[in-house]
């Protein structure tokens, strides 16, 4: 059996259980530096618990082959994690709700647009990064220090269907 | 007087004493996501000093008339602050070493490519956002939380050079 899933949109309402959507449309704006920039402010929540300290980095993607099998998900117990796209071309994210491992049918699955990040909240489920361009490269703001902050679930495909994104 | 500045490229030494240069080239590189992904570890040195926390931001930045004069610099004595570019197009970067208010003399100028990201350290000098084409954009992560973070410097014409960029 496959699950398909819809991809939606991405806006700030339909991913606030999940997280922040990283874009200046409906942000609060300063003007500052003598009027020659705009400052789209706090547009995340950056989270680093059990002390922990955040970590600026790039991350480079690679396309995985169509259509894409859900395999597993994962989620960082410790911290927020964000991505910010480099480079301007569209993304997939897929996610569920904190709690117990998900289900297939609990995943739901956006299309971030170019100039969108995502920032996904502590204890929130999500697939690894989903490219659709070679070489995609997203700023990515996460947690550092001591602890295990890395939950992966896989399905078993016997057990949960494998989603797949057409 | 005037006095030009020049405009040196950004390397990650020439750099090393105003903070981070942000970018994939002499990273730490882990390979993660199945091998979908690579992750170009820990660029930056994030500060958020005295009960601080991080915030992410976007900076659109405008040009400023050339040539640009140099008529103040500020640090911000709390935490780090970093810009990396979300469009491809360079930018300029004025800085001068921590301590008192600097003299013209004692700026330090940089071109950043579009790759290219910087991480001002607190309490390092820097010129507010110099862009050199329309709504450039930049996403920029820093510090919030209480004290003032923010320390000008304006030169006076009559005692300091007006430092311009030729």
């Amino acid at each position: 059996m496959v699950l398909s899933l819809n991809i939606q949109p991405l806006t700030k309402d339909a991913f606030a259980p999940f997280g922040d959507v990283i874009e200046v449309d409906g942000a609060e704006i300063m003007n500052i530096n003598q009027g020659t920039t705009q400052r789209f402010h706090n547009l995340a929540d950056v989270q680093t618990l059990d002390g922990g300290h955040t970590l600026i980095n790039v991350f480079r993607g690679q396309p995985r082959l169509q259509p894409i099998g859900i395999c597993l998900m994962e989620h960082h117990p410790l911290g927020s994690q964000a991505f910010v796209p480099l480079q301007l071309a569209p993304y997939l994210v897929v996610v569920a709700k904190p709690g117990d491992a998900p289900l297939a049918q609990d995943l739901v699955a956006f299309q971030a647009e170019a100039d969108q990040g995502v920032n996904y909240h502590a204890g929130v489920w999500h697939h690894p990064l989903l490219v659709l361009q070679e070489n995609h490269d997203f700023l990515v703001v996460d947690r550092g220090g001591p602890g295990d902050n890395l939950v992966e679930h896989w399905f078993h495909e016997d057990q949960s269907p494998t989603a797949t994104l057409l």
